[in-house]
């Protein structure tokens, strides 16, 4: 007889272990199916920083969503500690947004008018971080911003699963999902398995499912070249974000510095013009990174939708079938959010009827307009 | 309108990349298709050996394809070098063999009947290679087998095959292959070509490819864990080799040590007790092997089929449709055979009966009993 | 004129960054000078493990020393993440040391008659630990040796200690150390410095110092190789240790198996033979273990005084010259003790009479006897 | 009895390595003491360029002298393979030394009245090389100016040499050298030998010995920084070089990139600043190699003299002792020529008068002028 599990997860980045998580809790037997490792993709090329405030631009649906799963984070930070014995390494300090024009310092009006951010003029940002460019005019500053080591969450949420009972399986590849009478099969080079729920949540990788299961959802690639440098000078206490690239301070003495956005490219790695880019950018932040030495360098391919928004929810037509994927440039933030709405779908809970329309597989372009 | 191949490669590691060469210069439109890098599955996890005659058990079939493959070799060598400007690092010198035992030197009585192999007793094996272990009998000296770097060869052939104007497409996963009229279509995350002639050429990631072409054909892993030391004192002329293990000398002053056999495992990294067996049955070919730094390790999945040779040839009822996968432990020695054979399949030349029978995708069990 | 320091201090080890730390706590100008990295050798392939407990044979004095020195970390972890940002990974838990016959039972006795010690049996150790091996007769289980990783502790320390004033030269040898009337002359490759007060923390790279100090002193190398495995399934809640072997698990979800013991051994890299040792032993401790993933592989070189103990004090003549270096196995615990004794030399403030005695650099055998 | 050599070598990089093979090639009994790995600093960063012809602005003394190295390769290679099984990756193709403006070309006017250089037009370099930018007005061609894997080398060397005799002791620090009767005492963590002669040949870390030798003569660090990208499309073929910088092809299928010239710079690690100039010089000789995958990326330190020649030849003083250091940019170039002319002044043999007047350690700054 067939393994079952009451629910399979197809994905093992950072999205496919919260849900895992939040499932496993729940008491459901959860299978997690991932073709490498853990959090070997898309997951572990983030930067980690969860940018609930300095990354939205949808106060509406989106923030309210994103700022629940950010607040997730300060309670899963003990639980993983003591589930997996993983430290996610939670840093705080917050993020500094960066003006250097009055239209950039305009456009953050809406974001400065939010009870969690404060405008700081440039003498204020400069007192507490002597290296940033003294060009700039001000900064938002968001305190709750604060970045977390990606694939630490993704190991953490994973093996915690683990411990309460969820079985993983990595280097797995599934290659099939068959609907059957009352249970979906899962094809997999290692055999079968039957499961009475199934949630899709392989990023990027997603597309050849929705084909498979009759969607016309695509998910396109868009590369993120980073790179990281050893700090060992002066501390950086901030995040520092500008035009959609930061410097994010991690707590082992590294700065990493992040991203460019190359659409449609499937190459997982840096490109020596990426690089540069990166390294123009992070200068006109902070002007003596320059003088820094590099640690690594990597890329990753961040799984964009029509919208930019994530596909979360049933299959429109397919009972038992889920998705969890496209979540752009903010899987890290989202992922805890991810977790509780697959979970309260699959428990029958509630779930925040805006946050279903907005993020439902078969919307169209209207939904964020 | 889409993009145009006489012949789509499926698979970018040293069988795929031998096909793409050897069609490239029949002058065919080649494209080749990779999920990853060239080479960066299996193929790199090798350690090289060309073992026609060490690896051999069948004189009749096997062994006259597999000579055929390495003494092509000998050309290819500064074919690749000339095209792509990259050294394929053969280095001579040759296999010995190991016997330890009366049962183990009369096991190598038809192999060293051979006009090509030679038996030494240990003196003289051990006058020439003074760290060999003095418990042996003697060795089988096979001269011929000599060894590659498999990820340069794997490179090189991809990249002359790109100067001859096949198109390589790492990254890029084919995730259907559908009959159309006269061509297939093949899909992939980055958009669709079309193509004549279609090669599977997907190592052990063949199965899902003969699933959807409705062949019950399937190929299972045998993890192989490997290891390198670097040599600082002793200079290693010979490769050794004693049950399915070897001590192979690397042309940068490494040795590798290889290789495990676990059935059935998926996971790509070596486990503890791997590295542990290794390491055992490598002092007992050259016990001072001990005293050496360790370098790195690593593993692979070698494609297993039911009778432990590849399936080379058409679909029995589609045209345009072939395979080159399964070469288990050989798939090295075999590359460029392999390419040759399905290029002469491809362009309607003689093929070798024999073989053509032995590697055909309907065999049954019988053909090697 | 030359630049002038209180205290220069030659060693970036953990050490020496200790010593810089609490110096530069006190307000004095202090100059670390370093040949490479901060933590780079010794430091770096420590396991990090704090055994105040489970490393020590003398209760009577240098228990009391390294028993002070680790109850210094439950503050410096504080101390370090708010000055340099950094994270000490401090990972509680305790360790398990383990008996297997009634022999080291009994050897254990007075261990575990320490109010911090219980003697676990076989039962209650298996219960919490279902990985450890069956075969044991019991543990003691030392609730507050826990571990750090060192690396950070060390770059903390560094870090913290520049955030505070003092100036940390990476990449500078110290050749020379010249006595000059009232102060010391430092002699760099990139120049040279003065300071009233020389520590030299060399660790093993302390022996020409002693030498041109006039002092007959030497420390002799103790090779120690370790590795790493990826922890998948299980999660190891304590440290085991037997035989002077551990599996320490860190907080990324790695275990640290160390370590061998290869007297007057001075390269740096592990060798085959000794990664096959740890293996056999960690299987003994953890039969499982065998199955994981292997990470890394890596070697140190421990820092051996005649006696087995550090030397910690004033040059027995020359005025402001002091030394801090020898710590074996210890010198990650032994840290933070260090640092506070060479301060309160320097300051001239008080230090526990026996500790001043038993570490002295003048010292002959019977001090331990 | 203390172990005794015929000579001694200080310095296990390529110019050390080199002096060990010529002598044992003489029958010497010759010892190397390196404080790390064979060839773990300057030589490794080195990309290899033999530009015996693109680095040389001294046609009456260096010109010869760099260029009888040069051609010793061409034996060398075949040479080191027999006796060490170690392939110094020799690549034909010869250097392009590009010319953007009038000025430039006319620079290189008695460059190439050399027989062994060729200018070419913009359109000759185009059609060879299509990489090449556009705005190039040409090149000079110098075919014999090829490259080799310095690391290959230097280790391939050592090797080599130990085959004939040598004993090499890696991680040996040697920390005095003091003259006795009739030989040189040497002294080592690990103990003292003694030896006839000694040669000095440890690059920038020679200045200690320089001042305990009573000499006055300096080297500083010039650091260089360096970085390889993946070629996986168009292959490259010869050598690019503008302005000290150049792209350099490897047989692997990598570019490497250098350098930077950082004077003072005692720091080994490269600089984020340091990368950027490097890219945007590539880019300046190769557009294209923007898109490509970076590899690594790695910085040396350069031990450059104060009229950037090597200093090469016996203490004007004290019998039996010897330098050869301070290669600056030329070490993988001249080793072979130095190896030999230190040989040769051990031996007694004949040595060019100019060179030994050149490289003389007591030189002043007019012999170059």
């Amino acid at each position: 007889m067939k393994k079952y599990y009451d629910a399979a997860i197809i994905g093992g980045g950072i999205i496919g272990c919260s849900i895992a998580y939040y499932l496993a809790k729940e008491n459901l037997k959860v299978g997690l199916f991932e073709s490498g490792e853990l959090g070997g993709k898309t997951t572990s090329a983030a930067a980690g920083m969860l940018g609930a405030h300095s990354e939205c631009d949808d106060m509406n649906i989106f923030y309210p969503f994103a700022r629940n799963s950010q607040l997730e984070y300060f309670k899963l930070e003990k639980e993983i500690r003591e589930l997996s014995k993983i430290d996610i390494s939670l840093c705080k300090g917050g993020i500094y947004k960066l003006a250097y024009t009055e239209k950039e310092k305009k456009e953050m009006e809406s974001l400065c008018a939010l009870p969690t951010v404060d405008w700081l003029d440039a003498n204020q940002v400069i007192s507490n971080e002597s290296t940033i460019s003294p060009l700039i005019l001000g900064a938002a500053y968001i305190e709750d911003d604060v970045s977390v080591v990606p694939e630490a969450v993704c190991k953490g949420l994973g093996i915690s699963a683990s411990v309460l009972g969820a079985e993983l399986h990595e280097y797995t590849q599934v290659y099939d999902i068959q609907k059957q009478e009352s249970t979906y099969l899962i094809k997999t080079p290692a055999g079968e398995v039957e499961a009475q729920y199934v949630v899709v949540a392989s990023g990027l990788w997603s597309n050849s499912f929705f084909e498979s299961m009759g969607l016309s959802n695509r998910i396109v690639p868009v590369k993120g070249e980073c790179l990281s440098v050893w700090n060992r000078g002066t501390v950086l206490n901030h995040t520092l974000f500008h035009e959609h690239q930061y410097i994010v301070p991690r707590m082992n003495g590294s700065l990493v510095i992040g991203a460019t956005m190359v659409e449609n490219d499937w190459n997982e790695r840096p490109s020596l013009g990426g690089i540069e880019k990166l390294i123009v950018h992070a200068k006109k932040m902070m002007p003596e990174i320059g003088e820094m030495e590099i640690g690594s360098t990597w890329a990753g391919l961040r799984p964009q939708t029509f919208d930019k928004k994530p596909f979360i929810g049933r299959h429109p037509e397919q009972e038992g079938l889920l998705f969890a994927a496209g979540h752009f440039r903010n899987g890290i933030l989202l992922a805890p959010g991810t977790g509780k709405m697959i979970s309260n779908l699959i428990l029958g809970k509630e779930v925040n009827k805006k946050w279903r329309e907005a993020f439902k597989i078969e919307r169209r372009h209207e939904v964020f307009a």
